[in-house]
Protein backbone atom coordinates (compact mmCIF):
# COMPACT_ATOMS: atom_id res chain seq x y z
CA UNK A 1 0.00 0.00 0.00
CA UNK A 2 1.72 3.52 -1.06
CA UNK A 3 1.51 5.60 2.04
CA UNK A 4 -0.90 8.58 2.28
CA UNK A 5 0.43 12.31 1.91
CA UNK A 6 -0.18 14.11 5.05
CA UNK A 7 -2.63 16.61 5.94
CA UNK A 8 -2.03 19.93 8.38
CA UNK A 9 -4.68 22.36 9.48
CA UNK A 10 -2.96 26.09 10.32
CA UNK A 11 -5.45 27.73 12.19
CA UNK A 12 -4.07 31.65 12.01
CA UNK A 13 -1.87 33.25 9.31
CA UNK A 14 1.02 33.46 12.52
CA UNK A 15 1.64 29.96 12.15
CA UNK A 16 2.19 29.55 8.72
CA UNK A 17 5.57 29.40 9.15
CA UNK A 18 5.46 26.07 10.79
CA UNK A 19 4.26 24.44 8.20
CA UNK A 20 6.54 23.14 5.05
CA UNK A 21 4.61 24.86 2.47
CA UNK A 22 6.69 23.60 -0.64
CA UNK A 23 5.55 20.70 -2.79
CA UNK A 24 2.15 20.38 -1.13
CA UNK A 25 -1.50 21.91 -1.69
CA UNK A 26 -2.50 25.04 0.16
CA UNK A 27 -6.21 25.88 0.28
CA UNK A 28 -6.52 29.14 1.74
CA UNK A 29 -10.23 29.57 3.52
CA UNK A 30 -11.62 32.86 4.17
CA UNK A 31 -15.09 31.34 4.50
CA UNK A 32 -16.72 35.23 5.29
CA UNK A 33 -16.20 36.28 2.71
CA UNK A 34 -13.33 36.49 0.66
CA UNK A 35 -13.29 33.20 -0.57
CA UNK A 36 -16.87 32.40 -0.97
CA UNK A 37 -16.64 35.59 -2.93
CA UNK A 38 -14.21 34.16 -5.23
CA UNK A 39 -15.99 30.65 -5.47
CA UNK A 40 -19.10 32.66 -6.55
CA UNK A 41 -17.57 34.56 -8.87
CA UNK A 42 -16.17 31.91 -11.23
CA UNK A 43 -18.55 29.78 -10.77
CA UNK A 44 -20.84 32.44 -12.91
CA UNK A 45 -18.37 32.79 -15.74
CA UNK A 46 -15.67 35.33 -14.43
CA UNK A 47 -12.52 35.51 -16.36
CA UNK A 48 -10.54 35.34 -13.16
CA UNK A 49 -10.59 37.06 -10.13
CA UNK A 50 -7.05 38.94 -9.16
CA UNK A 51 -6.97 39.57 -5.26
CA UNK A 52 -4.97 42.28 -4.25
CA UNK A 53 -4.11 43.69 -0.50
CA UNK A 54 -5.12 47.04 -0.89
CA UNK A 55 -7.95 49.55 -2.01
CA UNK A 56 -5.33 51.79 -3.52
CA UNK A 57 -3.65 48.70 -5.78
CA UNK A 58 -7.15 47.68 -6.69
CA UNK A 59 -7.85 51.06 -7.86
CA UNK A 60 -4.75 51.26 -9.52
CA UNK A 61 -5.55 48.04 -11.67
CA UNK A 62 -9.38 49.41 -12.27
CA UNK A 63 -7.11 52.49 -14.12
CA UNK A 64 -4.66 50.22 -16.31
CA UNK A 65 -7.30 47.27 -17.60
CA UNK A 66 -11.09 46.53 -17.94
CA UNK A 67 -12.43 45.34 -14.79
CA UNK A 68 -15.03 45.26 -12.14
CA UNK A 69 -12.98 46.50 -8.78
CA UNK A 70 -14.10 45.38 -5.55
CA UNK A 71 -13.70 45.56 -1.84
CA UNK A 72 -15.15 46.39 2.00
CA UNK A 73 -13.85 48.32 4.36
CA UNK A 74 -15.73 48.13 8.00
CA UNK A 75 -19.02 46.94 5.97
CA UNK A 76 -19.28 49.17 3.56
CA UNK A 77 -17.91 49.37 0.05
CA UNK A 78 -14.33 51.20 -0.05
CA UNK A 79 -13.89 54.26 -0.95
CA UNK A 80 -13.04 54.72 -4.83
CA UNK A 81 -14.28 51.03 -5.63
CA UNK A 82 -17.29 49.49 -7.54
CA UNK A 83 -18.74 46.80 -5.59
CA UNK A 84 -18.59 44.92 -2.67
CA UNK A 85 -17.50 41.79 -0.99
CA UNK A 86 -21.36 39.43 -1.40
CA UNK A 87 -21.56 36.73 -3.12
CA UNK A 88 -25.02 37.74 -4.28
CA UNK A 89 -23.49 41.15 -6.17
CA UNK A 90 -22.15 38.82 -8.94
CA UNK A 91 -24.59 36.76 -10.33
CA UNK A 92 -23.95 35.35 -13.83
CA UNK A 93 -25.92 37.92 -15.42
CA UNK A 94 -23.42 40.20 -14.29
CA UNK A 95 -20.03 38.77 -14.40
CA UNK A 96 -19.66 36.54 -16.66
CA UNK A 97 -16.55 36.51 -18.81
CA UNK A 98 -15.09 39.73 -16.64
CA UNK A 99 -12.33 40.28 -14.38
CA UNK A 100 -12.87 41.20 -10.70
CA UNK A 101 -10.27 42.52 -8.86
CA UNK A 102 -10.81 41.99 -5.46
CA UNK A 103 -9.34 43.50 -2.13
CA UNK A 104 -9.90 41.94 1.13
CA UNK A 105 -7.63 41.88 4.00
CA UNK A 106 -7.38 38.47 5.81
CA UNK A 107 -7.58 35.89 2.65
CA UNK A 108 -5.25 38.16 0.41
CA UNK A 109 -2.74 38.44 3.02
CA UNK A 110 -2.27 34.50 3.59
CA UNK A 111 -2.36 33.95 0.21
CA UNK A 112 0.92 36.50 -0.40
CA UNK A 113 2.63 35.24 2.77
CA UNK A 114 2.10 31.24 1.44
CA UNK A 115 4.27 32.47 -1.63
CA UNK A 116 6.51 34.49 -0.49
CA UNK A 117 7.17 30.87 1.49
CA UNK A 118 7.48 29.28 -1.95
CA UNK A 119 4.12 27.29 -2.21
CA UNK A 120 3.70 26.07 -5.46
CA UNK A 121 0.24 25.18 -5.71
CA UNK A 122 -2.72 27.15 -3.71
CA UNK A 123 -6.45 26.68 -4.07
CA UNK A 124 -8.80 28.64 -2.53
CA UNK A 125 -11.82 26.74 -0.02
CA UNK A 126 -15.04 27.78 0.87
CA UNK A 127 -18.35 26.13 1.64
CA UNK A 128 -19.74 26.75 -1.26
CA UNK A 129 -17.18 25.17 -3.23
CA UNK A 130 -16.25 22.45 -0.58
CA UNK A 131 -16.81 19.37 -2.57
CA UNK A 132 -14.68 20.21 -5.52
CA UNK A 133 -11.60 21.19 -3.21
CA UNK A 134 -12.19 17.44 -1.84
CA UNK A 135 -12.84 16.18 -4.61
CA UNK A 136 -9.51 17.63 -5.85
CA UNK A 137 -7.36 17.27 -2.63
CA UNK A 138 -8.18 13.68 -2.99
CA UNK A 139 -7.03 13.18 -6.75
CA UNK A 140 -4.05 14.92 -6.64
CA UNK A 141 -2.82 12.46 -3.60
CA UNK A 142 -0.34 15.59 -2.70
CA UNK A 143 0.28 17.11 0.60
CA UNK A 144 -2.13 19.44 1.91
CA UNK A 145 -1.93 21.91 4.00
CA UNK A 146 -5.87 23.83 5.00
CA UNK A 147 -4.76 27.28 5.53
CA UNK A 148 -7.13 29.43 7.91
CA UNK A 149 -7.22 33.25 7.14
CA UNK A 150 -8.95 34.11 10.56
CA UNK A 151 -9.25 37.69 11.56
CA UNK A 152 -6.47 39.66 11.96
CA UNK A 153 -4.18 36.46 12.99
CA UNK A 154 -6.97 35.42 15.62
CA UNK A 155 -8.58 31.96 14.85
CA UNK A 156 -12.16 31.93 14.30
CA UNK A 157 -14.59 29.75 13.97
CA UNK A 158 -16.07 29.80 10.67
CA UNK A 159 -12.68 29.11 9.03
CA UNK A 160 -11.84 26.72 11.68
CA UNK A 161 -15.00 24.66 10.34
CA UNK A 162 -14.55 24.26 7.09
CA UNK A 163 -10.91 23.00 7.98
CA UNK A 164 -12.93 20.28 9.77
CA UNK A 165 -15.86 19.93 6.96
CA UNK A 166 -12.83 18.79 5.19
CA UNK A 167 -11.24 16.41 7.14
CA UNK A 168 -14.72 14.89 7.86
CA UNK A 169 -15.15 14.30 4.15
CA UNK A 170 -11.68 13.34 3.32
CA UNK A 171 -9.66 12.73 6.30
CA UNK A 172 -9.28 9.04 5.79
CA UNK A 173 -7.21 9.49 2.54
CA UNK A 174 -4.54 11.38 4.23
CA UNK A 175 -1.98 10.93 7.54
CA UNK A 176 -3.21 13.43 9.92
CA UNK A 177 -0.72 13.82 12.86
CA UNK A 178 -2.59 17.50 13.69
CA UNK A 179 -3.47 18.39 17.01
CA UNK A 180 -5.24 21.71 15.10
CA UNK A 181 -6.24 19.17 12.84
CA UNK A 182 -8.32 16.96 15.51
CA UNK A 183 -9.68 20.19 16.67
CA UNK A 184 -11.14 21.53 13.86
CA UNK A 185 -13.00 18.13 12.94
CA UNK A 186 -14.08 18.20 16.22
CA UNK A 187 -16.13 21.30 16.02
CA UNK A 188 -17.22 20.63 12.95
CA UNK A 189 -18.85 17.61 14.22
CA UNK A 190 -20.84 19.85 16.71
CA UNK A 191 -21.84 22.31 14.04
CA UNK A 192 -22.47 20.48 10.99
CA UNK A 193 -26.10 20.13 11.63
CA UNK A 194 -27.06 24.25 11.41
CA UNK A 195 -23.88 25.70 10.89
CA UNK A 196 -25.20 29.46 11.43
CA UNK A 197 -27.12 28.31 14.45
CA UNK A 198 -23.77 27.11 15.99
CA UNK A 199 -21.92 30.31 14.43
CA UNK A 200 -25.07 32.51 16.80
CA UNK A 201 -24.90 30.35 19.80
CA UNK A 202 -21.55 30.29 19.94
CA UNK A 203 -20.78 34.04 19.62
CA UNK A 204 -18.75 33.93 16.88
CA UNK A 205 -16.92 37.10 16.56
CA UNK A 206 -17.69 37.37 12.91
CA UNK A 207 -21.15 36.46 13.35
CA UNK A 208 -21.74 39.60 14.95
CA UNK A 209 -19.32 41.62 12.91
CA UNK A 210 -22.21 40.86 9.80
CA UNK A 211 -24.86 40.68 11.27
CA UNK A 212 -24.37 44.43 12.75
CA UNK A 213 -24.01 45.27 8.92
CA UNK A 214 -27.04 43.68 8.18
CA UNK A 215 -25.18 40.43 6.58
CA UNK A 216 -27.65 37.48 8.31
CA UNK A 217 -28.13 36.53 4.32
CA UNK A 218 -24.79 36.36 3.60
CA UNK A 219 -23.40 34.76 6.43
CA UNK A 220 -26.32 31.98 5.57
CA UNK A 221 -25.14 31.87 1.77
CA UNK A 222 -21.50 31.08 3.01
CA UNK A 223 -22.13 28.67 5.47
CA UNK A 224 -23.99 26.69 2.38
CA UNK A 225 -22.39 23.80 0.84
CA UNK A 226 -21.64 23.15 -2.73
CA UNK A 227 -23.64 26.62 -4.53
CA UNK A 228 -20.57 27.52 -6.32
CA UNK A 229 -18.79 23.94 -7.19
CA UNK A 230 -15.43 25.07 -8.22
CA UNK A 231 -11.82 24.97 -7.79
CA UNK A 232 -10.68 28.17 -8.04
CA UNK A 233 -6.40 27.98 -8.38
CA UNK A 234 -3.95 30.63 -8.31
CA UNK A 235 -1.78 31.52 -11.34
CA UNK A 236 0.51 34.44 -12.53
CA UNK A 237 -1.08 36.95 -9.82
CA UNK A 238 -4.79 35.36 -10.63
CA UNK A 239 -7.20 33.04 -9.53
CA UNK A 240 -8.91 31.17 -12.02
CA UNK A 241 -10.71 27.44 -12.60
CA UNK B 1 -24.13 45.72 37.63
CA UNK B 2 -20.02 46.50 37.10
CA UNK B 3 -19.03 45.12 33.53
CA UNK B 4 -17.61 41.71 33.35
CA UNK B 5 -13.51 41.22 32.94
CA UNK B 6 -12.49 39.82 29.67
CA UNK B 7 -11.22 36.54 28.86
CA UNK B 8 -9.31 35.09 25.75
CA UNK B 9 -7.50 31.87 24.64
CA UNK B 10 -4.45 32.01 23.39
CA UNK B 11 -3.80 29.04 21.73
CA UNK B 12 -0.10 28.86 20.45
CA UNK B 13 2.79 30.88 21.80
CA UNK B 14 3.19 32.51 18.37
CA UNK B 15 0.16 34.21 18.67
CA UNK B 16 0.98 36.02 22.03
CA UNK B 17 1.47 38.88 20.70
CA UNK B 18 -2.23 39.50 19.23
CA UNK B 19 -3.20 40.02 23.00
CA UNK B 20 -2.42 42.38 25.76
CA UNK B 21 -1.11 40.87 28.49
CA UNK B 22 -0.74 43.87 30.57
CA UNK B 23 -3.25 44.46 33.60
CA UNK B 24 -4.69 41.19 33.47
CA UNK B 25 -3.96 37.57 34.76
CA UNK B 26 -2.02 35.40 32.48
CA UNK B 27 -2.42 31.74 33.04
CA UNK B 28 0.65 29.67 31.42
CA UNK B 29 -0.86 26.31 30.35
CA UNK B 30 1.14 23.44 29.57
CA UNK B 31 -0.78 20.40 30.92
CA UNK B 32 2.08 17.47 29.31
CA UNK B 33 3.88 18.06 31.75
CA UNK B 34 5.65 21.18 32.96
CA UNK B 35 2.29 23.32 34.76
CA UNK B 36 1.41 19.92 36.06
CA UNK B 37 4.77 19.16 38.11
CA UNK B 38 4.81 23.00 38.79
CA UNK B 39 1.73 22.41 40.31
CA UNK B 40 2.71 18.89 42.44
CA UNK B 41 6.43 19.89 43.85
CA UNK B 42 4.85 23.27 45.27
CA UNK B 43 1.86 21.27 46.49
CA UNK B 44 3.63 18.96 47.91
CA UNK B 45 6.00 21.60 50.02
CA UNK B 46 8.75 22.94 47.54
CA UNK B 47 10.13 26.28 48.69
CA UNK B 48 9.71 27.52 45.19
CA UNK B 49 10.22 26.02 41.23
CA UNK B 50 12.62 27.92 39.36
CA UNK B 51 11.64 27.53 35.57
CA UNK B 52 14.32 27.91 33.07
CA UNK B 53 14.44 27.34 29.31
CA UNK B 54 18.14 25.19 28.89
CA UNK B 55 19.97 22.21 30.69
CA UNK B 56 22.94 24.65 30.88
CA UNK B 57 21.39 27.04 32.88
CA UNK B 58 19.49 24.59 34.95
CA UNK B 59 23.01 22.95 35.66
CA UNK B 60 24.63 26.47 36.31
CA UNK B 61 21.80 27.05 39.18
CA UNK B 62 22.09 23.77 40.76
CA UNK B 63 25.98 24.49 41.14
CA UNK B 64 25.45 27.90 42.78
CA UNK B 65 22.62 27.01 45.08
CA UNK B 66 20.98 23.83 46.82
CA UNK B 67 18.38 22.87 44.70
CA UNK B 68 17.44 19.57 42.56
CA UNK B 69 17.55 20.08 39.30
CA UNK B 70 14.97 18.60 36.44
CA UNK B 71 14.19 18.13 32.95
CA UNK B 72 14.14 15.79 30.54
CA UNK B 73 14.58 16.02 26.64
CA UNK B 74 13.24 13.40 24.45
CA UNK B 75 11.83 11.48 27.13
CA UNK B 76 14.88 10.85 29.26
CA UNK B 77 16.38 12.71 31.75
CA UNK B 78 18.38 15.71 30.32
CA UNK B 79 22.23 14.47 30.89
CA UNK B 80 24.01 16.64 33.95
CA UNK B 81 20.33 16.78 35.72
CA UNK B 82 19.18 14.64 38.58
CA UNK B 83 15.36 13.91 37.88
CA UNK B 84 12.82 14.45 35.10
CA UNK B 85 9.73 15.72 34.27
CA UNK B 86 7.26 13.09 36.02
CA UNK B 87 4.69 14.95 39.20
CA UNK B 88 5.25 11.33 40.52
CA UNK B 89 9.22 11.98 41.14
CA UNK B 90 8.15 15.06 42.96
CA UNK B 91 5.92 13.36 46.39
CA UNK B 92 6.34 15.49 50.02
CA UNK B 93 8.36 12.39 51.34
CA UNK B 94 11.17 13.91 48.70
CA UNK B 95 10.35 17.59 47.53
CA UNK B 96 9.16 19.65 51.09
CA UNK B 97 11.47 22.02 51.86
CA UNK B 98 13.26 22.14 48.82
CA UNK B 99 13.89 24.33 45.32
CA UNK B 100 13.42 22.84 42.37
CA UNK B 101 14.79 23.99 39.17
CA UNK B 102 12.88 22.65 36.57
CA UNK B 103 14.11 23.35 32.86
CA UNK B 104 10.80 22.99 30.31
CA UNK B 105 10.64 24.18 26.81
CA UNK B 106 7.04 24.94 25.57
CA UNK B 107 6.36 26.51 29.25
CA UNK B 108 9.19 28.24 30.23
CA UNK B 109 9.74 30.10 26.69
CA UNK B 110 6.04 31.18 27.00
CA UNK B 111 6.41 32.69 30.57
CA UNK B 112 9.29 34.32 29.24
CA UNK B 113 7.65 35.71 26.13
CA UNK B 114 4.86 37.10 28.57
CA UNK B 115 7.55 38.81 30.97
CA UNK B 116 9.33 39.99 28.09
CA UNK B 117 5.91 41.89 26.68
CA UNK B 118 5.05 43.17 29.89
CA UNK B 119 2.77 40.63 31.64
CA UNK B 120 2.94 41.82 35.58
CA UNK B 121 0.71 38.77 37.14
CA UNK B 122 1.56 35.19 35.59
CA UNK B 123 -0.57 31.92 37.47
CA UNK B 124 0.48 28.43 36.01
CA UNK B 125 -2.50 26.19 35.02
CA UNK B 126 -2.49 22.58 35.00
CA UNK B 127 -6.33 19.98 35.54
CA UNK B 128 -4.02 18.93 38.72
CA UNK B 129 -5.06 22.36 40.20
CA UNK B 130 -7.75 23.56 37.95
CA UNK B 131 -10.31 24.33 40.90
CA UNK B 132 -7.91 26.96 42.44
CA UNK B 133 -7.11 28.18 39.30
CA UNK B 134 -10.72 29.10 38.45
CA UNK B 135 -11.29 30.24 41.84
CA UNK B 136 -8.59 32.99 41.75
CA UNK B 137 -9.25 33.81 39.06
CA UNK B 138 -12.79 34.71 39.69
CA UNK B 139 -11.94 36.35 42.54
CA UNK B 140 -9.46 38.46 41.20
CA UNK B 141 -12.00 39.86 38.97
CA UNK B 142 -9.22 40.92 36.19
CA UNK B 143 -9.03 40.02 32.97
CA UNK B 144 -7.42 36.54 31.82
CA UNK B 145 -5.57 35.13 29.33
CA UNK B 146 -5.55 31.23 29.03
CA UNK B 147 -2.19 31.36 27.30
CA UNK B 148 -1.74 27.72 25.86
CA UNK B 149 2.21 26.38 25.27
CA UNK B 150 1.42 24.05 22.62
CA UNK B 151 4.52 21.91 21.29
CA UNK B 152 6.75 24.43 19.42
CA UNK B 153 3.89 26.91 19.01
CA UNK B 154 1.82 24.07 17.05
CA UNK B 155 -1.87 24.12 18.91
CA UNK B 156 -1.98 20.80 20.96
CA UNK B 157 -5.17 19.19 22.49
CA UNK B 158 -4.60 19.22 26.04
CA UNK B 159 -3.62 22.69 26.65
CA UNK B 160 -6.59 23.58 24.86
CA UNK B 161 -8.68 21.21 26.67
CA UNK B 162 -7.56 23.09 30.27
CA UNK B 163 -8.32 26.27 28.43
CA UNK B 164 -12.10 24.88 27.71
CA UNK B 165 -12.13 23.13 31.23
CA UNK B 166 -11.71 26.86 32.70
CA UNK B 167 -14.15 28.16 30.26
CA UNK B 168 -16.85 25.66 30.98
CA UNK B 169 -16.44 26.45 34.76
CA UNK B 170 -16.35 30.00 35.49
CA UNK B 171 -16.87 31.63 31.61
CA UNK B 172 -20.18 33.28 32.96
CA UNK B 173 -17.89 35.54 35.45
CA UNK B 174 -16.15 37.06 32.23
CA UNK B 175 -17.05 38.57 28.86
CA UNK B 176 -15.54 36.65 25.80
CA UNK B 177 -15.57 37.70 22.95
CA UNK B 178 -12.81 35.10 21.15
CA UNK B 179 -13.65 32.44 18.50
CA UNK B 180 -10.51 30.82 20.15
CA UNK B 181 -12.52 30.13 23.69
CA UNK B 182 -15.26 29.15 21.61
CA UNK B 183 -13.77 26.40 19.92
CA UNK B 184 -11.53 25.34 23.56
CA UNK B 185 -15.06 25.64 25.45
CA UNK B 186 -16.97 23.17 22.52
CA UNK B 187 -13.71 20.67 22.75
CA UNK B 188 -13.81 20.49 26.32
CA UNK B 189 -17.29 19.84 25.92
CA UNK B 190 -16.87 16.66 23.97
CA UNK B 191 -14.48 15.48 26.00
CA UNK B 192 -14.92 15.65 29.56
CA UNK B 193 -16.42 12.69 30.28
CA UNK B 194 -12.90 10.86 29.07
CA UNK B 195 -10.15 13.36 28.87
CA UNK B 196 -7.70 10.37 28.57
CA UNK B 197 -9.57 8.76 25.57
CA UNK B 198 -10.40 11.63 23.77
CA UNK B 199 -7.02 11.98 23.58
CA UNK B 200 -6.40 8.63 22.67
CA UNK B 201 -9.16 8.88 20.22
CA UNK B 202 -8.12 11.80 18.35
CA UNK B 203 -4.29 10.74 17.91
CA UNK B 204 -3.27 13.74 20.33
CA UNK B 205 0.63 14.18 19.20
CA UNK B 206 1.71 14.35 22.95
CA UNK B 207 -0.48 11.22 23.69
CA UNK B 208 2.04 9.35 21.16
CA UNK B 209 4.80 11.42 22.00
CA UNK B 210 4.62 10.11 25.75
CA UNK B 211 3.12 6.48 25.29
CA UNK B 212 6.26 5.77 23.38
CA UNK B 213 8.36 6.82 26.26
CA UNK B 214 5.98 4.48 28.89
CA UNK B 215 4.30 7.57 30.62
CA UNK B 216 0.67 6.33 30.17
CA UNK B 217 0.46 6.70 34.04
CA UNK B 218 1.88 10.49 33.45
CA UNK B 219 -0.74 11.16 30.85
CA UNK B 220 -3.46 9.80 32.61
CA UNK B 221 -2.38 11.80 36.01
CA UNK B 222 -2.24 15.01 34.54
CA UNK B 223 -5.94 14.27 33.08
CA UNK B 224 -7.18 14.45 36.77
CA UNK B 225 -8.61 17.52 37.99
CA UNK B 226 -7.88 18.84 41.33
CA UNK B 227 -4.94 16.43 43.17
CA UNK B 228 -2.45 19.61 43.58
CA UNK B 229 -4.90 22.18 43.64
CA UNK B 230 -2.69 25.40 44.74
CA UNK B 231 -2.16 28.60 42.36
CA UNK B 232 1.85 28.50 41.26
CA UNK B 233 2.43 32.31 40.87
CA UNK B 234 5.18 33.59 39.31
CA UNK B 235 7.43 36.05 41.41
CA UNK B 236 11.42 37.18 41.21
CA UNK B 237 11.99 34.49 38.66
CA UNK B 238 10.40 32.00 40.59
CA UNK B 239 6.96 30.26 41.02
CA UNK B 240 5.45 30.23 44.95
CA UNK B 241 2.60 29.32 45.89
Amino acid sequence: MSKKPTLYTCLSPALLHLYNVRDCVIVVIDVLRATSTIATALYNGAKSVIPVDSVEKCIRLGRSMECITAGERDGQIAEGLQYGNSAFEYPRSFIEGKILVLTTTNGTKLLHMALAKGATEIITGSFLNLSAVCEHLVEEKKNVILACAGWKDRVNLEDTLFAGAVIAAIGKHFTIDCDASQIAHCLYGNAKENLFEFMKEHDASHYHRLMNYGLERDIRHCLTADLANVVPYYKDERLLI
